[in-house]
């Protein structure tokens, strides 16, 4: 890479390579002094790491050998590793853990990435680490887990900076270097009213830049983002995008502050959320490379038990024809590029179609102009493929209407294949089912049942089979 | 939506619906005023507005509308909103506008955004913007286009607070109240050698929770992230993921400090690079709904046509077993089922390896594991499928040797699915060809053209065709 010749970031990178991965040579060199019980040898290598970094060797650490790396490595094993950790690896380690252990590290944690490390826990575990955990912090995880799942309220951090409008920037200066207390781990200033509503934003640099004397409530931003608590996460993040926000206030159903999401905590779920769709369409599930390999199995064969009976569909529309395929077997050969082909067109527009949604691109405003779009293209892609195919045919067979009828089914499929990619998610996505999960069925049950019919049909009408 | 019983946010919202996409009724309300001529209505209605919502408001009128709406709310159509404009119909509504309209736009913004505008430009007008543009800028945005595209120095921003080592927290503010030139869009200060090298950045919080006498070196965080200049925006943003950054100082090759990249504008790269996979991998290109429609129907057909070359291949297996499906034609029928279940196992493992690879998690430290992972998956999977297949066209067609054949076939594709769902997409990761791009042909040619010949080979040695 061309940035090796570069300064490396000071984050000790001996460890990882230019693409900012863990080299192979340094998991294998801490799994052997693990494996050879040599633990002081494991912590000096591991030490460095940045805790993201420690969260990424544990998930390239096979399975089984995880309990002993976190052993050997007991101390350096914190919240933020555990916060940066993949769900799964998680919860393995945790499982491990004692209650008492779970509480010391969830309590060093914002509540958001403690709620995210309890969350998953089995209801007995997770009453005992509850329990384990003062007053303060437990009243703040229970309020979080009162909310839905990737909403806002699990989301949140309680830590916050509020102060009342008739404040000065003295008056704040002062409030922040007075209360060690206070969390530092904030951008953003919440101007609130007597009850507790949001009334404004201030920038930490506006405060910086403002005199004392200044009143907080001529330097503070009215416009603002409110996100309530219940919000769904994939939601809070096209807002987070759409506006550039690097925090947020976060509202109860009275309007009242109960809590901040700041951009750190939403990169990932932009990540996630845009990353599933490409899962879903093809019906891998979550695809975490870290799920138990039991769940894998079962979300992947529901998925292709499903597409059988749409591939047995397609089979018995093939059926229908089976004397002329008897009477002309180069039939059953080219049919196979007929549904092929409009599969292939109908993903292009499917995969279009379903990100255009997600992202919000696509609304009620120019799904019609969407729709005139995809069918221009399909018109376009199917005269071209059409008119290739049937003179390639033609040539090449020498059979002038199976020329004819080959390119025809080429151009219907792939007219098929526009309309369906991008009716079928848009008809889903108006009756709040996820697109990305069901469209892909639907689409490759048209593409092939149409495309075996257009072609055998229209091969039938011209006698090809006799 | 459950949230509208809630506070809406005060981001004026009333021409907002409930995932805060500007509603029909309003676009229309905005576009019937421009035709009219009532430019002063259409500036009503969109004056309210986000500038991110104007920007959509553009996106979501027609090409030809555009202009007039520009015209109609022109001192509306500021920089920040063009900032947030998709590139073709930014690009669009640039070429309406003259060089020096222009150069004021870019002059508001910060250097991130100004390049954004100008770097799509044809080199003749963009000459001639730099030209209208005043000297620092106009340096700036040279400098800027001189890396890269899609490189941090394109992405960031030279406008940044960088203060030296031996000053004191009260320097820092003094300084900061002292010259109002200085940019306020910034979270942390970063401390620089005397040759400009940095050596730790502080966080605002810290700033302001220190008192005035403490000197900066004893705040700042010497551990930090710094941004070769000519590093990839993918790779950029990973780094802003992995260590939740919410700014980073970017180096030259000489590891002076020369800008600054912000989360808010690393985000939308994250979004885009997640989704890029999912319409890479269905050869849908960028997947740009605004892109020109001749450009998308080139790059659709240009994939369609590749992907007929591998149907033609599997027709051309097909073509071998003629004689056996002319004796047997619901070998024809059958034969889709294979090829599909086949293709529907390739996809779910390609579309998991992919995006493993493209978020770091698959790197050389788990490849073999991962090999092995998805080869017990699609063993599991072809078990189950083959004996519900097989044993269902025993039950169905009482054709044992059949039932065996298909069956046999079925897991066999299975096992060719998965292991080139994962083989291919990593090794040619290996070669630097992007996986995403160019998996789904080969494994859809393996599946396809294996599918079809072990379910008419297997048939043929079955004597099925006699």
């Amino acid at each position: 890479m061309s940035e090796t010749d570069l300064p490396e970031p000071e984050i000790d990178t001996t460890q990882l390579d230019a693409d900012d991965r863990l080299k192979p040579e340094f998991v294998r060199a801490v799994l052997d002094a693990v494996d050879t019980g040599d633990a002081e040898a494991a912590r000096a290598l591991v030490e460095p790491l940045h805790p993201a970094d420690i969260a990424d060797l544990f998930e390239l650490t096979p399975r089984d050998s995880r309990a002993a790396l976190a052993t050997a490595i007991t101390d350096l094993l914190d919240g933020d590793v555990f916060a940066e950790m993949n769900d799964y690896v998680r919860e393995d380690l945790i499982d491990a853990l004692s209650a008492t252990q779970v509480a010391d590290i969830a309590s060093e944690l914002d509540t958001d990435d403690a709620v995210a490390i309890i969350e998953d826990m089995e209801p007995a575990d997770q009453r005992e680490v509850l329990r384990a955990l003062d007053p303060d912090d437990r009243a703040a995880i229970e309020e979080a887990l009162s909310y839905p799942e990737e909403s806002a309220g699990r989301l949140m951090q309680r830590e916050l900076i509020a102060v009342p409008e008739h404040w000065s920037v003295g008056d704040v200066l002062d409030y922040l270097r007075g209360h060690d207390e206070l969390t530092t781990d904030f951008w953003e200033i919440f101007v609130v009213d007597p009850a507790h509503k949001p009334v404004g934003t201030v920038a930490l640099s506006w405060v910086l830049r403002t005199p004392r004397s200044i009143a907080i409530a001529d330097v503070m931003k009215r416009e603002q983002t409110l996100i309530p608590v219940d919000m769904d996460q994939e939601e809070v993040a096209l807002r987070f995008q759409k506006y550039a926000l690097i925090s947020a206030a976060v509202v109860d159903p009275g309007g009242r502050l109960v809590g901040m999401i700041t951009v750190d905590d939403v990169v990932h779920i932009i990540s996630e959320e845009a990353g599933e769709d490409i899962l879903r369409l093809s019906g891998a599930g979550d695809g975490d490379i870290n799920e138990p390999i039991a769940l894998t199995v079962r979300t992947r064969v529901l998925w292709l038990v499903i597409n059988l009976g749409t591939a047995m569909l397609a089979a018995a529309v093939v059926g229908l024809f089976e004397t002329e395929i008897a009477k002309f077997a180069l039939l059953a050969a080219l049919m196979g590029i007929v549904s092929g082909m409009g599969g292939n067109a109908g993903t292009q527009t499917l995969a279009v179609v379903v990100r255009a949604i997600a992202t919000n691109q696509l609304t009620s405003s120019n799904t019609v102009w969407m729709i005139v779009r995809e069918f221009r293209i399909a018109l376009a892609n199917g005269m071209v493929l059409g008119v290739l195919i049937g003179l390639g045919t033609i040539l090449f067979y020498h059979n002038v209407p199976l020329g004819i009828v080959f390119g025809l089914a080429i151009l219907i499929n792939n007219l098929v294949a526009g309309l369906s990619g991008v009716l079928i998610p848009v008809t889903l996505d108006r009756l709040d089912v996820d697109p990305a999960v069901s469209s892909a069925v639907f689409v490759t049950m048209m593409t092939d049942c149409l495309g075996f019919f257009t072609f055998l049909g229209l091969a039938a009408l011209a006698g090809l089979g006799s």
